[in-house]
């Protein structure tokens, strides 16, 4: 049963409105943290509090040719994307051939390309025509499994394995320099033709809070803008996701910085899941509940992480006490079972959110 | 139970004679396509359609001291050099030591290696004396399980693994230099002392196909000669296997030419199975029956391969659909019921060729 | 339970004198063998027959920095390192951070270091502060599991497998420059920063077989000796034990010389375990006896090996023979009931030498 489109969205306005949240469907355009204040292209916002929940600017500005917008190729991050990924989908299977998809340079997300590649596998496989599409499958990961966290157990070879399995190809720790029309361009020198293409593009913080003058696509506010993020516009926060300089401002998810565990070759960024980011905001959200009431503030735990990965025809669990190495604790697993989980789980989340049960585990 | 002579040959001429097919035991030295005319050494034969599937010429003279005939190595492609090997063995078993073996530059048939390395072993093991005989795989493939063909799923970590076990060491992606007596010498300088050595020869194709003025083993026809083969001699063609100029010549089986999936460091062919062939010959002959017929061409399908490879202890089945990667449907399983599946095959396709019962499957 | 000294400390004086054995417990400071006399601080010895089985003599004086008596690091070789060891360990778990563990350059016993990877895993899983502890295990063999003898079947990736399920990151193929305080020097200039650090020193004969002159740690004896060790002073000797010149001297254990079964670019040596020393002193034995009896000498076997490794929450069976490859046989298997068998041996093969019953399997 293919996803449609109101099954995977959410009235925000409408599930907030009932707790007394207001929506403000604007993009914040500059913050000035010295006076407490957001700003949209509309609206100037005084706030006791702010927390930066943003997620990332998927930066395809950064790379010629990048995207679906003004470039050629896609990509599923958001729902505007997959969409028209799905018809550059079907185009493909009229008349298919060379797949590339994978993570660009300074992407901190993997999961899903891996997702991507084992699903494009199955399903080709199932329409009998998997031999007239070569998969490669391209990352800034120094080697398959990686995962921006330094791998998780035997990830390295579960994945060589899986790969090799399934005839998908791989290039690692490779950066794109251009793409032009059914070719990536390596900054190796390396040509990749394709008929269809899927790169996650370089994460970036989001304008409101990046460094000004960056070379290509941010808004530049004023001469005098101390922006809140790192040069890549992630926010530095203490444990409790607090801003380092400014009380009041918490960062969550993507719009945080996480140092990565170790230099990689080509630059590489450490995923922020969704469930770390529920984390994330729970603990800054009590932080600040705490401090309006004077009492103790929440001591932070590490976080820790839980995946379940599409894999086409299976799945696997990952799971990692604490997110990066050296871990506590650390599950990598495949088994159908997963699938039905991770099928189980979407549906619970998106129920639990639609109805504001953010309280459930 | 040791192999005999006479269980594993067949009768050509009485098996042919029934189905009133002659059978000239004579090499073909010359082709001439625009005449249609074979020639042997004693013939002249006309032809209507022309069938090429002479298989491969072994071509030890590319390498000094390469060959049980006029060199230091031996081999079992052919009855005569596997006779010659038997008498080998025996010596060599007295007094054993070094075991060189594998696949020189240009072999496109390395099934054989593998199963002699694991065969050896395994005998080896059986009379308890492979302490005192160091088996080293050696190989123009640029891994280990790549096999001529991009690898067969894990066949990589397969080999590796299955090597590790059994103490097999290997050398991948070597050319050899010339042997000399109880030397290997390979074109990177390193030298490799055996009591030993197997090493399969280039392939090429026979000398009636090949081009004129090979430096070594062809036979100079005459000025005018064009060859129907490409520079190593093997026939390219369509996908009924029709000559590419010549519509009434076909080739079928190691005399025809595949393309390789990828270039490697040094020169490697994709195999041509028995299986292979078998089905080459059943499309070229249903395309000369058509086309005798005025009938439509029949629409020839992508190649698929099953080969069952001895593994001493155990054995394995390798199926692929296509031969190259990507494939639609791969399978690589160890165990010890191929093992006597082989065997059992054996039978039956000796069975069916001597009873001419190519009809069945 | 932890290990008591009593536990595991033998009365070597009081086992020995019911048999008619003297235990003289001096340090042999020079052999004079033309006079076939052991010269001690306060004795000299005259002797028919030297069975030299004194073990290695610990080199950490080749490296500065080295070991628990002038250096920064932790050993378990000796009992009295041991047992510092311990207070090491207590006072690192107060405080935990990075552990830096293996074996430095021309170490011939790998199998420990493996053994305290593993144990200390556990050991700070159980205490739920993994995390705070990253563990790189430093090595001069030139692959993970090669153990000084070129590797026991799959024994590479099944090392491989098992640190990269637990988190302990490797480095092969090094050589120690020097320890500072917390920091360990590599000769290739990598700096790896430490809490605790395990480093197996360079194994040599004891300063009695050694060559004079050595720059570091050997006493110098008198000008005209003749060492009857190598260079790094084991003791060559024939397939009997006996030694090369002087046919009443045998070397068992650690004290003789085997060739490595290749070479390293790290200087590695081959293990000499307790269970080849008790064979190796078997045969010793057996010889003296026959030759003394005038019956013909005893055909010495090649060794095999049989060990156990403790894998911390579970542990490994390994079987050579022979010891070196190629071999006849070989066993890699893990398992907890392997963990459970070494504790028992421990506790039988303790007691069989407490009561003298050496004739016992």
């Amino acid at each position: 049963m293919p996803a449609r489109i109101e099954n995977i969205t959410l009235d925000v306005p409408g599930i907030l409105k009932p707790k007394g949240i207001d929506f403000i469907n604007e993009a914040a355009i500059k913050i000035e943290p010295d006076n407490s204040k957001v700003f949209t292209v509309s609206k100037e916002i005084p706030y006791d509090y702010l927390i930066i929940s943003t997620g990332p600017h998927l930066s395809f500005e950064e790379i010629p040719g990048l995207g679906p917008d003004k470039g050629y190729t896609d990509c599923t991050f958001t729902l505007d994307h997959a969409v028209k990924t799905n018809l550059s989908w079907k185009k493909f299977l009229e008349d298919p051939g060379p797949i590339v998809l994978g993570s660009a340079q300074g992407v901190s997300c993997f999961g899903p390309s891996y997702e991507l590649a084992f699903e494009m596998d199955a399903e080709l496989r199932g329409m009998k025509i998997r031999h007239k599409a070569p998969i490669l499958y391209l990352t800034s990961e120094p080697y398959v499994g990686h995962m921006g966290v330094g791998g998780l157990r035997n990830s390295k070879r579960f994945i060589e394995d899986e790969f090799a399995k399934r005839d998908i190809k791989y290039l690692t720790s490779q950066a794109v320099e251009e793409i032009i029309p059914n070719e990536v361009r390596l900054k190796d020198g390396t040509k990749l033709p394709f008929k269809l293409a899927m790169i996650a593009p370089p994460f970036k913080g989001v304008p409101a809070v990046a460094p000004l003058g960056n070379p290509r696509g941010f808004i530049p506010v004023d001469k005098n803008y101390a922006p809140l993020g790192n040069p890549r516009g992630f926010i530095p926060v203490d444990k409790n996701y607090r801003h380092a300089k400014y009380p009041n401002i918490f960062a969550v998810g993507v719009a945080m910085a996480i140092a990565p565990p170790e230099p990689t070759p080509v630059p590489t960024g450490v995923p922020k899941t969704g469930f770390m980011t529920v984390k994330m905001a729970k603990t800054a959200a009590a932080t600040i509940t705490a401090e309006i009431r004077n009492e103790p503030l929440p001591s932070a735990e590490e976080l820790s992480v839980v995946c379940l990965m599409d894999m086409g025809d299976t799945a696997a669990l990952m799971k990692a006490y604490p997110v990066l190495p050296p871990r506590q604790e650390s599950v990598l697993k495949g088994g159908i079972h997963y699938k039905w989980l991770k099928a189980a789980f979407e549906k619970y989340f998106l129920w639990k959110m639609r109805n504001g049960l953010t309280n459930l585990p």
